[in-house]
């Protein structure tokens, strides 16, 4: 069947990850549950999470001396399978072994691996990464917490300023966690190192919160009520000095501190950045999500009927409908096209985390960049879709029992956590303006306009998938668009490529002369560019993505499924350009008869495709009992009463 | 203070309406509860339901002698301000004042008023709007639901004849409701008469379903958890004749039928457009809500603080982001052009509500046309602008206690009941169409293309706000753009004329041309054009609202006010052009040049009106108790903390 070996394709490289969570965790065991209340909810996640199969699952990116698998790529394909499961044992678990136990792999060293990693591993102890604090989200380097050291006891001293500088939102922490990974501004020889981490004790086996450790509970949510969020608080907590997590940042017996990296804000980079799987993490579990959402809202589409056309007796499926194909179609083409640029992404990851030598600045820099631009887009299109979906159902989609409420309710923070999404796309959009100066080596934080302007330039456009085919297919379009078909890929390749290098060039050159005036505030130079420099990292995410699902493609073998696949993508490519329409018509890169033409196709595509919007999303293979939605479950039986014309209707 | 003034714009006719519910509804007795289970929920709202005032009061549109104020605008207001309170009692009231007992009032007569009036208005008989079916939503002439004469009994047969004809989604029907409005095709001496309603007991007074009737529950939803959705099907229940709704059409004991309407069709729409205050309330209730969402963004953002701009100390407030003000600032611009137009119609909906003699067909359909469009751009508008709040907010805002979560959720289904809102942009589209036969009347359903390609001829625009003022703005702008200032209000006004005008004018020519070629399916004819004849009704509602914006400037006395109005209908009418520059280039109404301006014109007003935003939400008039947001309610005491640079912040 066509949708099954699209679905080798979709499976991909961790085919057999996806396959074993499809057997492992099948039937309802560890789905869902609408209408729980929080306490319900949060005993269930925990309860189920010490009963995930450990093999495949989101442990599995541990070294395999402690328990894991040292299969970074496994772990986080582990995580978008729980994602279309229930999105609160996902975050539980990606809390639990991506943050928590990943900040302890990451940030420490044997020391802290020997005598924790297993029963992180096992569950047995159960732990929080605590950095958010209620006053600082995004800048996270100015964090408030402090942990003093002091050489005469050869301990820290963990404490919580004020109440802003209280840790929030940490899952694990308002029921579960027994330790925290805390971040705090290190002190020694009366000066500050930056941020760094601490293994920090936060309950006793009991329970009960320990000396000088307050545990404040944020409540009920919008979703995720199966995920303890919660607040931490230290009052001169006395932390070990074996407990700061030391891979990064050493402190001796007497206070003396040492580092391989000089500076403070690029160690500080440098260790956030090795952080980098939660956001892929986040992005692809949150694009699995919308996928449930679509083949709900497909599915119900195809056999939901409503109004009758003239000349007819059968009531029209909604599917049928233009206006309903616009809706799910460009969202099932965007759906793959993130699904192949996320595949590629977790590629470049686990090649990343299991080479032999760490990854050169430039290439960690590239994938905190790709990371970053991917989150942001899937997340976006999860919580967009999603409520598309809703939408698309009608009041049947506003029933918990259909599963969308959860979906839209669970999904909807991720556009928040793991980096606020319009603060990742200045951060890719900072990558694209080269000649920062190596303080600012990693790209979280606002950075300074003066050295923006004076040097940057415009960069080349830098091709990560399948760059041989993607030059030759731009090369051989034509000068004059009249003479190139709109699904000339080429032609698509071209037009996401000048957008975003226009863009990028305008960006330079606005901040450049904004640098030159004389602004009431500095930040007004980037302040004033923000919506256009904003522009710019979305035509970037545009462009890689479209790579991306080009070289996936290109990797078909199976000729029915790639003629398809090219279809979704003509699609995707198309309705990008028709939602840009207006930057291209303004910088005279479409004109008005093309423009009008490709919206035309669009609908052209749409009405090609609506056949095969079943197969598309019976490819993304997901179990009926992880779908749970009743309107799916419903008997055909009722279908054929007699004497109706019609009986399943809107 | 210039808020208060503005306030007093906005209160508008009603205005003593909305200062008595925010006097009489102080506090926080009526105010939502986050995390209530979906009983705990049910309880509340039904007991508060008994204890709001009942004046002002939802049932203000009853007639006097029955209790009520006949007063229709009135009730409409006081709805929308309960949205601010708590929606799913805001839900509840109108389903009980608005649907249930406005269907007795609307089509009803003498004798159901006599018996059952008062009890409706003071909440002793819970009641039902059961229209909707399982199987039918949008189309309601094909509900499937019979409702047969017999005359040897003089009473009627009320049957399901199987689950999708079940009535679905009715509010009241799971816990509460003794009686339903039950809307089923009459058939009385073996002919069909087309849809009508039937007061219909369905609980006894222990609150047991009567015999042959079965009551379900839709269990938990998205939101709205206070309205006990439910399920009702009839097993052949016997009604007296009597409970015939008989103000349309009237049986005779011997079982003849009589109206004062020939047509069936036209009679059923007739029916349903005297239920188009339901429309008018779902519109503004949402519209309100949203107001809610923004002021607890707008606030929020003012003294949240993330990142420190180059040169200075104190991290930035968000809405000093460029990216923040252009979400926060667009959506409040629309927010107030949206309260201009959904002030003028109720105005317009009471006039023809209460005038001495019934309003005629021109005026009734000019009255539903316009119902439907403000309440699909209102409800649409809630719902991304909740969205946007709750991400502005960012992890503040996914908390129950400070309330986004729970305004999206409630909100999420306004976009579907009471008329789906494609469908609707349908309904007004159609009304732009003129030509249609009598038998489609009212513009509920399809309609057949035949007469369409036939008949159609352009509409020539009405205006029905200001209307010679507007012709005057219009009329004084030069014919070259580029001697035109950007905030030229004339300008902006022809801006959105010309696409309303055009889109109508090729809609009209490319259905006529599909009538013309022989399609597979008539059906095609419509639905090829669909995405181009919804876009015609959006650009038809834009106007309208830009209008009345413009009509309610006009008549703003105090000068700073309507100084401020004047800008943020700046905003409103150029960030509409902005979002649809893509069509205006495409159609070289704009010139790339000016589309570039007017981007730079949208950012500098955001810029002028930035020092605004908090007296423009202010002027909502919103009680904190209302509005319950924790984050609004903190202790400014921890922004002083010595030697902390800032203490708030993302």
């Amino acid at each position: 069947m066509l949708s099954s070996r699209l679905q080798e394709v979709l499976d991909g490289r961790w085919a057999h990850v996806r396959k074993s969570a499809r057997a492992e965790l099948a039937g309802d065991k560890f789905v869902a549950v609408p209408g729980e209340t929080i306490d319900q909810a949060r005993e269930r996640v925990t309860r189920l999470l010490r009963e995930l199969p450990a093999d495949p699952g989101v442990a599995a990116g541990f070294p395999i001396e402690y328990g894991g698998q040292s299969d970074p790529g496994g772990s986080v394909v582990a995580a978008e399978m729980l994602a279309q499961i229930d999105l609160s044992l996902m975050v539980k678990a990606g809390v639990q072994w991506g943050l928590f136990g990943g900040a302890v792999v990451a940030l420490g060293t044997e020391h802290h691996y020997d005598r924790y990693l297993r029963d992180i591993i096992s569950a047995d102890l159960l732990g929080c990464f605590a950095m958010t604090e209620t006053g600082h989200g995004s800048d996270v380097q100015q964090l408030r917490t402090t942990c003093v050291y002091d050489p005469a006891t050869q301990t820290f001293d963990l404490h919580t300023p004020h109440e802003a500088a209280r840790k929030d939102y940490i899952g694990n922490a308002a029921r579960d966690g027994r330790m925290a990974v805390v971040f705090a501004q290190l002190v020694t020889g009366g000066r500050s190192y930056g941020v760094h981490a601490w293994l920090v004790p936060i309950r006793d086996d009991e329970g009960n919160p320990l000396p000088g450790v307050t545990i404040g509970d944020d409540g009920h949510k919008a979703g995720l009520l199966g995920v303890d969020n919660g607040r931490l608080s230290f009052d001169h907590v006395t932390v070990p000095r074996d407990m700061l997590l030391d891979r990064y940042g050493q402190v001796a017996p007497d206070g003396a501190y040492s580092s391989s990296i000089d500076n403070d804000v690029r160690r500080f980079f440098t260790m956030l950045g090795t952080l980098v799987r939660g956001r892929v993490v986040v992005g692809g579990s949150a694009a699995n999500a919308a996928k449930s959402a679509l083949t709900i809202a497909v599915r119900y589409g195809e056999s939901r009927r409503q109004f009758t056309a003239p000349g007819e007796t059968r009531e029209i499926a909604l599917n049928d409908y233009l206006a309903h194909q616009r809706v799910l179609g460009i969202n099932l083409a965007h759906a793959y096209a993130l699904h192949f640029a996320q595949d590629e992404l977790v590629s470049t990851l686990h090649e990343a985390q299991t080479a032999d030598s760490p990854a050169g600045e430039h290439q960690q820099r590239e994938l905190e960049s790709r990371a970053a631009g991917l989150k942001a887009a899937q997340t976006w299109h999860a919580t967009r879709a999603i409520q598309a979906a809703r939408e698309a159902c009608g009041g049947a989609g506003y029933l918990a029992e259909n599963r969308l409420p959860g979906l839209k309710a669970d999904t909807d923070v991720f556009t928040t956590f793991e980096g606020d999404n319009t603060v990742l796309l200045q951060l890719v959009a900072k990558g694209l303006l080269t000649g920062y100066r190596d303080a600012f080596g990693s790209l979280d934080g606002w950075g300074r306009a003066t050295f923006v302007a004076e040097q940057v330039r415009s960069l080349v456009l830098e091709r990560t998938a399948a760059r041989g085919l993607i030059q030759r297919l731009i090369d051989a379009v034509p000068g004059r668009d009249e003479e190139v078909a709109l699904t000339d890929r080429g032609w698509h390749l071209a037009l996401f490529e000048d957008r975003e290098k226009h863009l990028l060039e305008g960006a330079v050159r606005r901040l450049r002369n904004g640098a030159a005036q004389k602004k009431a505030r500095q930040f007004d130079i980037f302040n004033d560019v923000q919506d256009h420099v904003l522009e710019t990292a979305r035509a970037h995410i545009d462009r890689i993505v479209l790579e991306a699902f080009v070289a996936g493609i290109d990797r078909t073998a199976d000729d029915e499924a790639r003629a398809l696949l090219a279809k979704v993508a003509d699609l995707y490519a198309l309705s990008t350009i028709e939602a840009n329409k207006g930057w291209y018509l303004e910088h005279q890169r479409l004109m008005p008869a093309r423009s009008k033409a490709v919206t035309a196709m669009v609908n052209d595509l749409l009405r090609q495709l609506r056949p095969h919007f079943t197969t598309l999303v019976d490819a993304f293979a997901i179990p009926d009992e992880w779908l749970d939605a009743a309107i799916l479950r419903e008997e055909p039986a009722r279908q054929t009463t007699m004497a109706e014309h019609d009986v399943a209707g809107r």
